[in-house]
């Protein structure tokens, strides 16, 4: 009896995210829903569009036969091939619903890619600030997640990555538009990126390129998201609905394999199996049917937008640091230094921000001290009432 | 660039459940669905009850905001409170809701109790024959699955179990009724594998009994499957919907912890954890909310005591032997000897029945030579028309 020592580690170590989510839930039963800010968590606020509602009555009224039996660990034939037809246009390369596999959200898709393709000490190389959980999820089929350095402005450096390349290098994890900077990676430095691996391949082991985008719809300014598969063979895109649909809750994802892949029909069966014994089994059913349908749905992200607009206007008068957002919902921002001592310690600082009844996240997680997270899928009277909190925190600090 | 070596290695061996269902959809293609007996999958073809359809439909058309958003890792504090009172019910002990987190299915359970709880090396003692499935779900988490054997009739054999006992057991598994065999078993096993369990204990490691439970509202002749929390505290159940209300497909379970687990709060936060990094992160919210409802729905299972009586007279007009089915609907028979060399390999007599367009599972996946499954959650039609192939298929075997 007990649970296990590397767990237990784990968790000490774990989620800011969620910790700040729990105290947030906290703090509202205290002060009310209205009177704390809550910019914890990626949790969109924006309902599905009308039309995905409309989907979801029609799927449920449909009376179909054997709706909510199994289906192939991958997934329901036509879910896959309008999956292959969105990756397809996102990618300008034919993919086929052969090298899709439905997922339990991204968060599955990558547990499944890493299961399929993770030796024992293999590394997966990613570019700091990234998403916290991509530790556990290499950890989980041990692997060992090595963050690299990013440029001032967040883009990628490629010299950190050739450094960090070796022959225990199984995957670079890209994550573009990225949480939490809303850095979109250039198609330059995409094709570098291929580049650089095409050449470390030449010393024996090929690392594949694992591209994290549930952010791909949601950019500003006309921004466009690059693509993959035409630059690198070994690619995988992993995605989901939780964001662009506003679904996450569902557990809707999928990954979708590079057709050019040299061994692309042994990690397409690696998938599926890994699908099937990581307990997953298969994706959801009936969201299956759901963004078969909706996947082509159009949203308004205007609102996303604006709610940018408005919370850095608040950080502006705060006087606080922040990286401008190309993509995602995500505002990456500096400690500013402490008054008396200069301190820029994210973890202290974001506690001091709850007696403002602000909840942000710090940077410690995403692997970038001094930083933290504002996530602004809130509500714009979230973003505006918060300014007062904002101002008179810096001030106090 | 590759497949991890491991994976390969387990899918080469892998399940024979998963080949014998595309098998299926071959010969399907071939000879007409109507043509082929298919027994493989415990894909249950009753339909859902009207009222949990009326349930999906309901939900739907809510229009409740934030009904997709993320909630809790461990899942909506309603649809917990629900699944607490059906343990409760059932294990005649009070559970509250801060012992229950929803899971991906009772495979998603199991994998999140593993993850929880396995160090490295780890020994989860199991009575054969068992859900092929386990092995994958242990290994996924450094453990190892330990197949232990039963009695003649698929009883507990608590000598094995003792025999099989070390400081290197986390946990014993159950499965109640059994897949493959349909066994139920006895309060009376259950109330001395857990004093046999108590006295290893003062050796210094107590092991925790999980028991897998979706097939516990499936029984024959007004059996009953014994409470297992009154006897033993450190006890997990595992479960879902996707058997008793027919809806695997939707992936929706949970698992209950003892309330007098001696480490329960701990338990309980190392599911939610590994929920989350395993990257389940909750179980699918739609049908939460359709389980918090539907499952004190009653069910009526008398079609599977149909089908059990209809497939047993059939293969006792084709002189094949089986063990009589308590509960779920598996029915696991012994390979009868061929006649030229008294032969019982069961992968070899699956793949001749193929040539009879009967879909039947090796007992090698079970743990358990010389015997097969079939699984009878499948039309009457299949089952009646089936009896010419297995007479024919035992006659000239």
């Amino acid at each position: 009896m007990g649970v296990a020592a590397q767990v237990l580690k784990a968790m000490e170590s774990s989620s800011a995210i969620r910790k700040a989510f729990e105290d947030g839930l906290q703090l509202k039963k205290q002060y009310g829903e209205k009177n704390v800010y809550d910019f914890s968590l990626g949790n969109p606020d924006l309902e599905p569009p009308e039309e995905v509602e409309n989907i979801i009555k029609k799927i449920a009224s449909s009376g179909e036969k054997g709706a909510h039996a199994y289906m192939p660990n991958a997934g329901y034939m036509e879910t896959r091939a309008a999956m292959a037809e969105k990756v397809s246009s996102e990618q300008g390369v034919k993919v086929g619903a052969d090298g899709v596999v439905m997922a339990v959200g991204a968060a599955g898709a990558l547990n499944v890619i890493f299961k399929a393709i993770l030796e024992p000490g293999d590394e997966v190389i990613v570019p700091a600030p990234f998403f916290a959980e991509y530790t556990h999820y290499c950890a989980n089929h041990g692997g060992k997640l090595v963050p690299v350095s990013t440029k001032d402005d967040f883009s990628l450096d490629l010299d950190a990555i050739a450094a960090a390349l070796s022959t225990k290098t199984a995957a670079v994890l890209i994550n573009s538009p990225n949480n939490p900077t809303g850095k979109i990676y250039s198609e330059n430095d995409i094709k570098a990126l291929a580049a650089l691996l095409e050449e470390h391949a030449k010393k024996g082991r090929k690392p594949y390129i694992i591209a994290d985008e549930p952010y791909r719809a949601i950019t500003y300014g006309g921004k466009k998201v690059s693509a993959l598969f035409p630059f690198y063979d070994a690619a995988i895109v992993a995605s989901s609905f939780a964001k662009n649909l506003s679904l996450p809750g569902e557990r809707i994802g999928y990954l979708a394999i590079n057709p050019a892949c040299p061994d692309k029909d042994e990690l397409f069966a690696a998938c599926v199996f890994a699908t099937r014994v990581l307990g997953y089994v298969n994706a959801p059913a009936f969201f299956q049917k759901v963004v078969a349908q909706a996947w082509k749905v159009p949203v308004d992200y205007s609102s996303y937008s604006e709610r940018r607009d408005a919370l850095t206007g608040v950080l502006k008068k705060a006087g606080i640091e922040f990286a401008e957002p190309e993509g995602a919902f995500y505002l990456f921002c500096k400690v500013p230094a402490r008054k008396t001592d200069g301190c820029t310690d994210e973890n202290l600082f974001c506690d001091y921000l709850k007696e403002y009844r602000v909840l942000a996240v710090p940077g410690t997680g995403f692997g970038k001290k001094a930083w933290f997270r504002l996530a602004y899928c809130v509500s714009k009277d979230t973003i505006t009432n918060s300014l007062d909190s904002f101002v008179q925190a810096a001030k106090n600090w």
